[in-house]
């Protein structure tokens, strides 16, 4: 049978129909235009500013059933309605400059379940130095909520997927794998710690360590581990086109993840293949580590490799496995 | 009993809640953090460049069900998403810098109306000399699109709906209420030509006309009239407190239209109460009026009046009436 539904192709394939539509206009037009890249490869689409600085961009629409837990409340929508887009900001290494939001609500909605989603959203903006600059309401079957943020960066200071060369030491911000623990917690009712379940519920934008990582000059590459680490690590390694090693052994998960995964295959699933944490991953020339160290709580868990090596795990016991392409998906119980 | 649902306050109301809790960090922090203006009160938010430019930013949703007619096509729907966001980038008298589009689609969606929604959104993208730089996909019960859009102009040129003064000109590019038109057309199934239908199924949005309008020094305030003759008036009223007078004659109504209004009544509706047709209405300084009578089919429909005026229509026979405040009505039947 010909495939002829999005859902038989899947969200890659379609994108990728949908950039070969929209990138009609190629390479020098583009740059003409001031685009230095579309959002396709990146975090964030970048336009020049023509000075010394430029503007990077990016939009997320979030659904009530697809993308929040019943758990969570209306405060927490709202702030991570605005910190997917304001992550994506900070894995740019830019400065946000405003967010607009645009909110389809049941014409049903209670106005106080609104307005706490406003104070989410409001509370997320603030805490990244930043402010809601404009949005849409409008009404709609199921809450939607599409955020677009704004950032600005020196060109100089810009930090991409591509960059990483091998021998660069592989970094992480925070802890990983907090947030898809968390998610298994809410699925099968377990208990964890309000520390944990805030890590899904209210993930905090890395904007501040994003500036000063992006201002060292020791970074090489740099993105959000919102999809999941194995999932940064691919899309780093094909932009960069690296490998990678990284150690099992140094991933920084949370004393209170490791004892509530069900065992080591759980612990790694929880580290490397589920999303929610937004975590900065970021390549570091090993010669400038030093300008990186003191910035922020960040853990060296590998090294980049030739591209050809692969994406490879190390463990203990100093066996390699690859690690596999699988990552967030979403937050469906 | 209480109103505790969004339903029972109406959107004015909502947006004014909202806009107090997103406004928190207000007046001279907002300007440190470059913002101009919020898009509360006008067609996009601005954001400071820090050299001579500012940064225009808008953004719209729309849905199947309240946005897009049945008749229309999934071109056509691409096309509108990205008309609804680049008429308010010329409405800032800007150049648009790029579009991102956040699509929500049902996973049972044809891969081909995708792309055709896609080559829709491409095309009026193009038609306007900017390009997709960015966006997201996602699964959806509901057809559902948000735009974003970004525009540049000097600062000197940004034009707003604040600058209208007592004596100014009124004027507005092509025709109005023919989108009102051909949508009562739709509703009652009557045949009216592809013209009229195009108004209401491919908008253009006036960028080139904004931009010469914009580099004329002439212009003191613009808007597009996207929510109808009427709603733009009052909006411009508003920011620029001025009132309105509005010669019932003057009104440039496509001959086609005349003779499918039912009558006088339906004739002034059409003109006046109905949106979907993305002109400019602008005011004109009358001693520079020579510098922009050239850059495109405009009209003069009346002159600016004092604030205490309010919103009048003078009849052929010079009765004089008040403009009600009524517009744009979401496209139900």
């Amino acid at each position: 049978m010909k495939e002829t539904k999005v859902s038989s192709i899947g969200e890659r394939a379609l994108i990728s129909r949908l950039s070969a539509i929209f990138n009609a206009p190629e390479g020098k037009e583009r740059i003409q235009k001031g685009i230095l890249a579309g959002a396709g490869s990146d975090d964030c689409a970048v336009l020049d500013l023509k000075g010394e600085d430029c503007l990077v961009v990016t939009t997320d629409m979030l659904h009530r059933t697809t993308d929040f837990p019943a758990e969570m409340t209306p405060w927490q929508m709202g702030w991570m309605s605005a910190a997917v887009n304001l992550s994506d900001i900070a894995a740019m290494g830019a400065e946000p400059t405003g967010i607009l939001m645009a909110i389809g609500m049941p014409s049903d909605s209670e106005i106080a379940f609104i307005e706490e989603l406003a104070r989410g959203i409001q509370a997320c903006a603030d805490f990244c130095g930043t402010a809601v600059i404009g949005g849409d309401i409008d009404t709609h079957a199921e809450l939607t909520i599409t955020g677009t943020a704004l950032g600005r960066v020196k060109k100089s200071q810009l930090l991409l997927r591509r960059g990483a060369k091998p021998g660069d030491l592989v970094c992480i911000t925070g802890y990983t794998g907090t947030a898809g623990a968390a998610l298994k917690a809410v699925q099968t009712k377990k208990c964890v710690s309000e520390a944990v379940l805030k890590a899904l519920f209210e993930p905090i934008p890395r904007t501040k360590e994003a500036r000063k990582l992006a201002e060292s000059g020791a970074v090489t590459s740099m993105m959000d581990t919102s999809d999941g680490l194995a999932m940064s690590l691919y899309d780093l390694s094909r932009q960069s086109k690296v490998g990678f090693m990284i150690r099992e052994n140094a991933l920084p998960v949370l004393p209170e993840v490791r004892q509530f995964a069900s065992g080591p295959g759980e612990l790694l699933e929880f580290a490397l293949y589920t999303g929610g944490d937004f975590e900065l991953i970021f390549t570091v020339d090993p010669g400038r580590l030093k300008k990186v160290q003191n910035i922020c709580n960040l853990t060296i868990i590998g090294e980049c490799t030739k591209y050809e090596a692969g994406i490879m795990l190390e463990s203990p016991e100093c066996r390699l496995t690859a690690i596999k392409q699988l990552g967030y998906q979403q937050l469906k119980a």
